[in-house]
């Protein structure tokens, strides 16, 4: 088992990371103060149905708990499942002492942060991540949920008392699933440790290559990389942004689609991609990425998807400011910068790109 | 104009207060880094019609602003309104530059303050304020909405960049809102300034004495003492918890009308009563201010009221930790303690109190 220590200015907490990382949550309850008065699991179904037992299990009986189950899917990280776990919550009598823990994907623990990080203005929650896209979510405290108008929009930044992240949880995971989240490792890999680059790309050929030693590696290192720039800057004013290269196009996307058809992971490739061609001196990382991209099974953008409208999105993103669009670019690997795009000239931009495709 | 100067862990801000303090609007948003892109004014209709002309004065056009305008009424803080905003302030493409105005009471404020605390997790705002009440409201950071099952049962802690209290704004009050901000200024005297507490008893015999130069020192050192108090605590772990003086059977009360015909003041005014007949040492105290009160035209507790129904909500007070309800007690003055009481033997001691009503 690894222990990553997480170190910010509000809060330290560990991540647990490796086969059977459940059997510490019973240690990591038991170590709270104040001692919780009872349990909140927030899960979805399709989670639910695998994980959940063994999470009871790992509670030992030794505190009260209740279970909410929301349908899955990203689209469900909604007002109205946020309405839910806060009624649900409340009828179930969760007071101040009591913690919530986020057992599935991104979105369960976007959603049960947000909803700890408002319940009775914050209460303590415990990330149990089920996928490897979670590797990005479980670290730097983000919570949210989507307005119909944007992804993410709504939220808050909550800390975790700790993540739980149990290796064999990922070996149910669709090939889709894999994808996404192998996208934000291969990000943070482009953007902070091109040893980690060239690991994967010599070791990962097919999706399936995803597991055992090499899964951890990449977890592990990912999980530093992004605890590294967040513990720089928590609230997001400087180089944090630096984590969302390839979300600015990878968000209008996956808005376009309403979150259909494609992942998350899977539109910020896109979003990476589109980045490194826009600079000369990225292109050639544009171009090899892409064919290894293809390798592993990465779909090709949305058909029907309008560029106008991508532009739209883009000019909404929290990271536009007054108008402009910003972008995170590469001068060459682990050099992101951040550079300022007028709309109509990234709408060129992105012409060429979709008609290169 | 007096400037009180706000201190917490996560921010310092000023709070200006004396009449004509809006004319400090147009300097605070000059001063603040980065430059907002643009404003949004959330205010009720009641105060709307009164003073947003000279807001918006106020801000000489140097700000593009956009205006939301919803019902008054505490009930209006509710999940419905906070959507509206949210959606409205992305529909007027808010970013994270962008700054909103808080205009108007306690429910302005709350609602304004959670809206800016999770809007792309968290943009400034600034507090106008323009009720007695929200002396109370204004200072510590609280922010949040209604739930049905219960008052301010989720939002966050979020600071304001400034705020601006412009007494003039409290002249057309209803004298329903008067009391209801006045029982604020005495419980902050009674649990922390004797001499404030003499000095109103003395100078207001009638509720419209509540003006000029008493008013001014009644918000100043309201405000004072919720600083002091805050300042040491901003998450609300131990002494904080004493603002929370004629609270817990004040919100019970509320929430059993479902906030009609009784003001939050006035709810809170009879929980201070209940809680200083708690103990000996205090009955006499609660028996004088009692009169005070009625002189005041403080009304009757509401009639109908279910014993078990308040001790239930009771039991379900943000404060309440594993069954058990905690109550802020008074040694003496300037001197409060919590107590922990069985839903039981509270049950027994509010049946006398209300039989002796």
């Amino acid at each position: 088992m690894n222990t990553i220590q997480i170190t910010t200015p509000s809060k330290n907490y560990p991540v647990f990371v490796g086969p059977n990382a459940i059997n510490k949550l019973h240690s990591v309850l038991r170590n709270l103060k104040p001692s919780p008065k009872n349990l909140l699991i927030i899960t979805d179904e399709n989670v639910g149905a695998l994980y959940l037992d063994d999470v009871q299990q790992a509670i030992e009986s030794s505190y009260p708990y209740e279970v909410i189950q929301i349908q899955a899917g990203d689209d469900q990280k909604s007002f109205e499942n946020y309405f839910a776990c806060q009624s649900f919550a409340l009828a179930k009598g969760l007071d101040r002492t009591s913690v919530i823990l986020a057992l599935g994907g991104g979105m369960i623990g976007d959603l049960a942060g947000f909803v700890a990080g408002t319940y009775m203005r914050g209460i303590r929650f415990i990330q149990i991540p089920t996928t490897i896209l979670a590797h990005d979510s479980a670290v730097g405290g983000k919570t949210g949920i989507n307005h119909p108008e944007g992804k993410n929009m709504i939220g808050v930044f909550h800390q975790p008392e700790a993540v739980i992240y149990s290796t064999e949880y990922l070996s149910t995971l669709p090939e889709h699933e894999k994808r996404s989240g192998f996208a934000e490792v291969i990000k943070h890999a482009l953007i902070a440790d091109q040893n980690l680059y060239k690991m994967l790309r010599k070791n990962i050929c097919t999706i399936d290559d995803l597991k055992g030693e090499h899964l951890l590696q990449a977890l592990i290192r990912g999980i530093e990389i992004k605890n590294n720039i967040v513990t720089e800057d928590e609230k997001e004013k400087g180089i944090r942004a630096y984590l969302n290269f390839g979300h600015t196009l990878g968000h209008a996307i996956e808005s376009e689609v309403r979150y259909k058809g494609i992942t998350h992971g899977e539109a910020v490739a896109h979003g990476m991609l589109f980045a490194l061609s826009l600079k000369k001196e990225t292109a050639h990382i544009a171009i090899e990425l892409k064919k290894w991209l293809n390798t592993l099974g990465y779909p090709p953008l949305p058909k029907h998807l309008s560029i106008p409208s991508l532009i739209n999105r883009m000019k909404k993103d929290k990271k536009a400011e007054k108008g402009t669009i910003q972008m995170v670019l590469l001068d060459r690997l682990e050099k992101p910068y951040l550079s300022s795009y007028e709309a109509e000239e990234l709408e060129e931009k992105l012409t060429c790109f979709f008609e290169e495709k």
